[in-house]
Formats: C-alpha cells, sequence, structure tokens
C-alpha cells in the first residue's frame, strides 16, 4: 500500500474519537481508536467554573491541540457539567427511563464552523417518589461505562441488564438499571454536607485529619468511621442530633482529633445507605463507581453493615462515553458494545 | 429617716445582683433588685470569641461600669460559654438529673481579689440512649427561668413541676423535666448546619432571602417552609437526599429562589421535630422557649403537623439567672421563687 494512501480508520490505534469528560473542576480527554481502546488522555484544571467568559471552545482546543493537529475534524462527544446551563450550552435532560437508545439519540449539537462534530450528553432527570425531581449529569455516562464493560465480561443474560450502581461524591448518587435503562435514581448531599461541616461548623474545629504516614491514626480514625456508620444507619432520622455528637464525643475524649473527621463521615454515609437501602430494596447487590478511596469508603461502610457489594470499576466516564458515541455512529460500530 | 442611712437591700430598685448571659457572641448584663426585678439591661457585642486574650474581666468590669461605680461589691452571676474551656474558666457540667439545688451547690467560684462573689453556672450534660454524652451550657438557665416564671404563674401542683422544653438555635434542645429537675436532654444541629449549607453549599447559591417589606415573597415563603417542614418530617432518614431536592426544585422552578432558604429550613426542622417527637413520647407537651421569630418558625410547623405546643418565654435567661442566685444565697431570700 502506498504511503500516501488514507489510514484505515479500523486499524487499531488510529484516533477516530475524543471523549470528553467536563466537570465543576476538571476537564479530562480521552483520544479512542474505533475499538474504544484509549489512546492517549489530557488532563486540565480548567473545570467549568475556571473557564473565564465562556470561552470553553479556546479551553478544548487548547488541552487537545495535538489530537487536533493530526486531525482537525475529530468528532467530539462531552458529558458532564459542561452541558448544565453553566457550562457551554445546556444538554437538556432525558427523561427515565432512558438507555443508550434514549441518550444517543438526544445528543445535544455543539458543531462548529468547521465542520467538527461535537456532542453534549444530556444529564437524566427521573421523578421521585414525593413527586419532585430527581437529576444527574455526567454520572449517567460513568453508569452507560459500568454498563458496557460489564457486557464484555458477563454473559448477555437477563441477569446482567439489570442493576444498582452507586456512585458516590459531593452529590452521591444511587441508580437503579433495569434492562440497560436508567429508571430510578436517588441523590445524597452526602460530600457536600460532610466539606461544609468540617471546613465551616464547629464540628470542623475539633477535628484534625490523621497524618498520611501515621498508621496507628489511620487505624483509629478507620475504627471510628466505623461506630459512626453503625449510629449513622441505626438512626437516620436523628441525623441532625448524631452531628452533635461529633462535638460531645470530640468535648469528652472518647475520640482524637483525628479521629472525628472520620466519625462525621461514617455518620453522614451511614445514614445515606439506611435510606438508600430502604428505597431500593434487597433485590439487586448495589456496584460501586468511582475513584477508588472513594468506593473504598462505601465498600468498608457496606460490609461493615452485613450489606453486600461489589466494586464495579474506578473510572467508566471514558468506556461510557465511547459507548455513547457507538450507539450514536460517531464512530464505524465496529465492535457493537452492548 | 436620716439620708445617709445605707439603704435597705429589700427595698425594691434597691441593686442587689448582676446577671451576665455571656455567650459565644454577645455579653448581656441584668440589674435586679431583691424581686427579681429587672432594673436595668446592658448589652454589648462582646461574646467569648470576641474578648482578646482572656481579658474577660475589662470586657465585664468596661460594660457594667456604672453599676459597679455605685457598688463595687455587687454579687455576680453568669452562664453561658464564659463557664466553657474556652470561656474564662471552665464551670463542669451537672450530671443530669439536675434541679435548683444541684445547679446552685455546684456554682464555680471566680471571686476576684477585691472579695466580690462572682459565680458560673455549670452546664448541664446526660447520658443518650446510644451511651454517648449530650450537653447543654447557657440552656439551662433559661430552662430554669422558664420554670420559676411558670411557677409564678400557675398553680405548684404536680403536672407543672414536668415539662418539655425546646429552645431553638443554632444548636438546638430539647430539654426533659421532671419534678423541677432536667432529666434528659436532646441536641441537633438544625441551626448550624442550616447556616453552612445556606452559606458555604451549592444550595445557598440557588438561596436570595426574600424583601422583608415584599409581603407576597413572605407568604410564599412560607408557603414553602410548611411544604419542607413536612417533606422533612415525613422522612427524616432521608434528609441528605431531601437536601438535594432544595437544588432539583430551584432548578426546575418549582420554588423561587426566595422560596428556597425557608424550604431548606422547613426540611431540616422538619426532620428534628420527626426525630424529638420518637424521642420524648406524645406525654408532654413541649413549650417553646427563644427569640420571637425562631419560636414562631418552630411553633408553625408544629402547627403545620398538627403537634400541640405553647411559646413559653421569649427571653428566660435573666429570670433563670435570678432563681438560681437565690438558690444559692447570693440574695436575700424574700421570694422563693419555686
Amino acid at each position: 500500500m502506498p504511503a500516501s494512501a488514507a489510514p484505515d480508520p479500523q486499524s487499531p490505534r488510529h484516533p477516530v474519537l475524543i471523549g470528553l469528560d467536563w466537570g465543576t473542576t476538571s476537564l479530562r480527554a480521552y483520544l479512542f481508536d474505533a475499538y474504544g481502546t484509549e489512546l492517549q488522555r489530557l488532563q486540565a484544571s480548567q473545570g467549568i467554573l475556571a473557564v473565564p467568559e465562556g470561552r470553553f471552545r479556546e479551553a478544548f482546543e487548547g488541552l487537545c491541540a495535538p489530537w487536533l493537529a493530526a486531525d482537525p475534524s475529530l468528532p467530539v462527544i462531552a458529558s458532564g457539567m459542561i452541558g448544565s446551563r453553566q457550562g457551554w450550552r445546556e444538554a437538556p435532560y432525558a427523561h427515565a427511563p432512558a438507555g443508550f437508545e434514549e441518550i444517543a439519540s438526544r445528543l445535544s449539537r455543539l458543531d462548529d464552523a468547521a465542520g467538527r462534530v461535537f456532542r453534549l450528553v444530556p444529564g437524566v432527570q427521573a421523578s421521585t417518589q414525593m413527586g419532585a425531581t430527581d437529576v444527574m449529569r455526567g454520572e449517567e455516562t460513568q453508569v452507560f461505562g459500568a454498563l458496557a464493560a460489564r457486557s464484555l465480561l458477563l454473559p448477555a443474560d437477563a441477569a446482567h441488564r439489570d442493576g444498582l450502581f452507586v456512585l458516590p461524591g459531593t452529590h452521591s448518587k444511587w441508580v437503579e438499571v433495569r434492562d440497560h435503562r436508567i429508571v430510578a435514581l436517588r441523590t445524597y448531599l452526602t460530600g457536600e454536607t460532610f466539606a461544609v461541616l468540617r471546613n465551616h461548623s464547629i464540628l470542623g474545629r475539633l477535628c484534625a485529619d490523621p497524618a498520611a504516614d501515621d498508621a496507628e491514626a489511620q487505624l483509629h480514625a478507620r475504627a471510628a468511621y466505623d461506630i459512626g456508620v453503625q449510629q449513622g444507619h441505626a438512626q437516620p432520622g436523628a441525623l441532625l442530633h448524631l452531628l452533635f455528637m461529633v462535638r460531645t464525643e470530640g468535648l469528652f475524649e472518647r475520640f482524637s482529633a483525628s479521629q472525628l473527621p472520620a466519625y462525621l463521615s461514617g455518620l453522614l454515609i451511614g445514614a445515606e445507605i439506611a435510606d438508600a437501602w430502604a428505597w431500593c430494596g434487597d433485590e439487586l447487590q448495589p456496584a460501586l463507581v468511582g475513584s477508588t478511596e472513594l468506593a473504598s469508603r462505601y465498600a468498608r461502610a457496606l460490609h461493615t453493615l452485613g450489606l453486600p457489594a461489589s466494586i464495579a470499576s474506578e473510572e467508566c466516564t471514558a468506556e461510557g462515553l465511547f459507548a455513547i458515541a457507538v450507539h450514536a455512529g460517531l464512530v464505524p460500530n465496529y465492535l457493537k458494545m452492548v
């Protein structure tokens, strides 16, 4: 074959898609070949709050310049807060139940004058039992990533088309999936409540983080965490009372300063799990999706409570972006993922 | 009677005692005659956190200078955070059950070189059902004030020697009294949780306070408050989830920005009431003690929920300081209050 011939897009390691995980505080970019292999990854601290005056295009082109220089027409798919009202353009929420087809057919178009295909993944909204609305934006891509990854590993029978995914974080999400579609979700303000109490309340004044190299202090912090988890789980309705116990347990020196942040975290996560478990019932075993540290913390809580759980994956956003792009026809469908 | 004769301490309007309500953010001073009549009141923003380098004596003598100039030997009784570890001197907690006699016999002495009698009221601690410890410091004086005021108004039969007092605030307290003794208490971090979420979380970004002169906006805020109270009360164990609804109800414009702070407040107070009601049972009717605005807010919540309640008094600290001083023999016992 002559050297001047166009490269075959089907060949492994040939870039066919850019995926963007663009959240509030960071921007991650993935370069994929036609088989979903991640060829390269770039990262910048240019979350949507850090991009001045809506200069999102400049931020994207700046980070991905090496890839775009090689091929300016690479299609792009982005998920996360970039599609929120505060982002580049609002990508309206898809309504649950929402599966690959619903999401892929509702991508928002942001194609530029140069003809580059640019798509935003919509978030998902679902009605709550109380008639309110719960939402997610970015986490739906992680869930689809986990589903896609699972489809590669497990037999495609009906049992593996359902699932309960737990995405711990600032706003922790519990997501129920039936037949590969997101049917319900429930968000908890757990991480953010911890952060504001830790950093801005009287509880924080008593708290100190254990030194990273102090194994004994880390051990004691985990013991306090376990107690917090059990108490929060036993009395989730008493949470506002239990939070004051962080103060008194410190005041009476039952917990040291370096145990108190873990105790506080345990109370909140224990209360979250108690409510979420009641919400989702016993039928589905939760699979944790998220960073290793946070997923481990939730896994420890569930284990302490005697509840079954598994860790799905540390990072599913890349897999999710690729899988949605395949369903949307942004890349040649050589490998039907799901 | 010759003009040079010493004034009769028993005469009305003759000062016999200074009472100090000395908290974290403010210092209030009361001047009493022998009948507990408040002759004068002074106030400064010199809460214990605002007094530099432990110069509490200077702060006290500065505020009360006019009274001390007339009579440097006036006895002083103080309650609140001034008796905490961060205050002038720690006044160790009295253990529940604690009545007037237990408190009066455990006042901490802080008498100065000039021979002035200066006493600190101890806080009260009680074991929780979980084996932890709950505490109050300052609120016990309000409870004793409410009990003393009630004794003047109501027949002194057994029924009026019991009570359930609710002291809303940064750290809201529910206090069970039997036979004029504090037997149990339960603290909720309600006010502080509201403040940190309102001021430091993503929820606060959606919030705006209704203009004080906008009657319609105030009305709408109260309606949102009522809904929050009902939801928080119905699902106290789902509080961390309900908090996220403040965001989505704002996002989908079901509540306006000026309704959201009230909705958030309602969720928290509703969850507090649900748990406190389960804790204290149905036997005692709660009496609210506190500032008119905050007590009204709790009274509205209890009314919305169909729960009985009364407002005990706007301000009971002065009455409490005087009643404890009488029991401790700091003033002649002309009028046995309780």
